[in-house]
């Protein structure tokens, strides 16, 4: 196995290959970020792209989205055997690229991927192979993809420990404009709004509470790396923002109008819908999600988390969350899915009920 | 000091009015909701409104935002001398309709309030007078409000450790139509959007990540509270739309035109705001955040937690943020703001260095 582009996803993968028993190159064209990588992963740090790719089965192409066409053919070209695939983000254009950069070598070998295990954080650092512990993987194989290649391909990503979901790239591409490009526009557009008027109202992120803040954390997400990405995928997050500004229309008449019932069935319906997906495993890859209702007081929290250190189960994530309808508050506790078992004991042990969701 | 309706906000000021050294009486027309607040203030429950307003010097109307104005009249009517207000989210109509209610009782004697420190709980049982430490608490005096019945009530408000922010009602019901009204509908539409998507597409949500719950956490509030609160800010919300749906429209087409440095510029600058917005403190009340950078291992969280309850502190909220930069992990911890102080000496004592936001 071989990867280019030693980042987050990149080093999560080589470290999921590691484990699965594979021998892992890298290369990277920053020699720094190759050195963090090949420490945590144990890849065998490549000086050159060729080097790095030749006589591999599967090469994984991890770098940015814009680069992407040109170092997949790159790769096709010095690994004749190898099926290449990479982890963009956005789909259609990246193919189209390839298909034409790619003319003259061995293009069928090519199969579009894109692993749903991300992380807001970036870099060899924060990579793990839990990232990819059954998340979802779409692959996205063009008119001239070989099948053989894309089924070396399914085979290697459930081997690994994630799921592969085959689906057309403009499909992808429709998907992921609705529930991931249009939230970073919306959010955007929220924080652009209120910074804009806030200019002449100082006032006005004085009044500004959790809702608020929960709307424009992605506000804060890499602006070059978020440009690249909306304007790789335009034509569905185009349409998506009409059919999105279409919804705000139509809530924004039932305001105007004071069609109260109207309104108060599409808050319940959203409502509904929400309510579901929380109760639905999150898409981040190999991790269990526990709900554990904790009484407010000092030292609760403590106890819980002590537990848990007790049995050597590391916490990925923990978020207190409160009902929006009341009650007291539930602690939302992230581990490893191969830790969930020795989790919920050991809070079991210490009297914390706990549902586990994923 | 009356209080009428006991709910969260109303047993909170009568528990910041108590610790004041104020005499606190209230009445709910839920029997079970004003036993419960009495036990969690002390305040001396009344059998009717007259019993609990009479001889009052403030009264604050603590009901939902479709009642205030019929029962901020009785209470005009029922308390000859006091100053009377309400915590109501909403400012113009409550005021208009308890100009329009109380015509022939003294309603100089009005004035609308808003707390700022909510809380996404409800009922006396999550009430706490730190809701309103260091809280700002909008003030809409009217034209025909008295003066003196202004100062008397800003005056009470800085007794109660909160801050008094004057301002005209229709300015109110602008800045939260952005800042408030306005996420909550951008939420409930991307939340029904999807749902509806995902109706015809089971593997729409299946990509939903982070992100997408971030944007779509609102969409799971009360739809009856709702209705009610962006109905009576109807005017304010329908403007803010129009202006939130003209940015989205901006960015659809800087995307759809390819205009990559205007984008990035645009991204850029909602960045820019959103870290700013981050490191300011919070306008809930009466707490601190302290950021603690914390190690990915286990037992950090266990060590942190212990070492908060070896020195009596309350969690009241924790996060783990992970930067969207990249980077560690940070711990947002938020405790009362009286324990701070202990808090990051408790920290320290254990290497945990802090930053303190608020």
């Amino acid at each position: 196995v071989a990867v280019v582009g030693t980042g987050l996803i990149g080093t999560s993968i080589a470290m999921a290959a590691a484990r699965a028993g594979d021998t892992v190159r890298g290369f990277d064209t920053d020699a720094e970020v190759l050195r963090l990588a090949a420490e945590r992963s144990g890849l065998q740090p490549s000086g050159n792209l060729q080097e790095c790719v030749g006589g591999a089965d599967v090469v994984f192409v991890c770098t940015p989205v814009g680069s992407i066409p040109a170092v997949a053919a790159e790769c096709l070209a010095a690994a004749a055997e190898a099926t290449v695939t990479d982890v963009g983000s956005v789909k259609s254009e990246v193919l189209a690229r390839v298909r034409s950069l790619a003319a003259e070598v061995d293009q069928p070998r090519f199969v579009g991927g894109h692993p749903m295990g991300g992380s807001e954080r970036t870099g060899p650092d924060s990579a793990s192979p839990s990232l990819l512990d059954d998340a979802v993987w779409v692959l996205t194989p063009g008119p001239a993809t070989d099948a053989s290649c894309l089924e070396r391909l399914e085979g290697w990503v459930r081997r690994v420990g994630a799921r592969p979901v085959r689906m057309g790239s403009e499909r992808h591409d429709r998907l992921v404009a609705v529930v991931s490009h249009l939230p970073q526009v919306a959010s955007t557009a929220l924080m652009g709004l209120a910074a804009a008027e806030g200019a002449g109202e100082p006032e006005l992120l004085l009044l500004a509470a959790g809702g608020f803040r929960d709307l424009t954390r992605l506000a804060a997400s890499s602006p070059a790396l978020w440009r690249d990405v909306l304007l790789s995928n335009r034509e569905a997050l185009a349409a998506a923002l009409d059919r999105y500004s279409q919804w705000l229309g139509d809530l924004g008449d039932m305001v105007r109008e004071g069609r109260a019932d109207e309104l108060e069935s599409a808050l319940a319906e959203a409502k509904r819908a929400r309510l579901a997906l929380a109760a639905k495993p999150s898409v981040k890859a190999g991790v269990a999600l526990l709900l554990v209702p904790v009484p407010d007081r000092p030292g609760a929290l403590a106890e819980l988390t002590s537990s848990l250190a007790g049995a050597g189960v590391n916490i990925e994530d923990l978020q207190i969350v409160h009902s929006p309808e009341g009650g007291r508050g539930t602690v939302h506790l992230t581990v490893a899915a191969a830790a969930a078992d020795a989790a919920e004991r050991a809070l079991a042990a210490r009297s914390f009920p706990s549902v586990r969701l994923a």
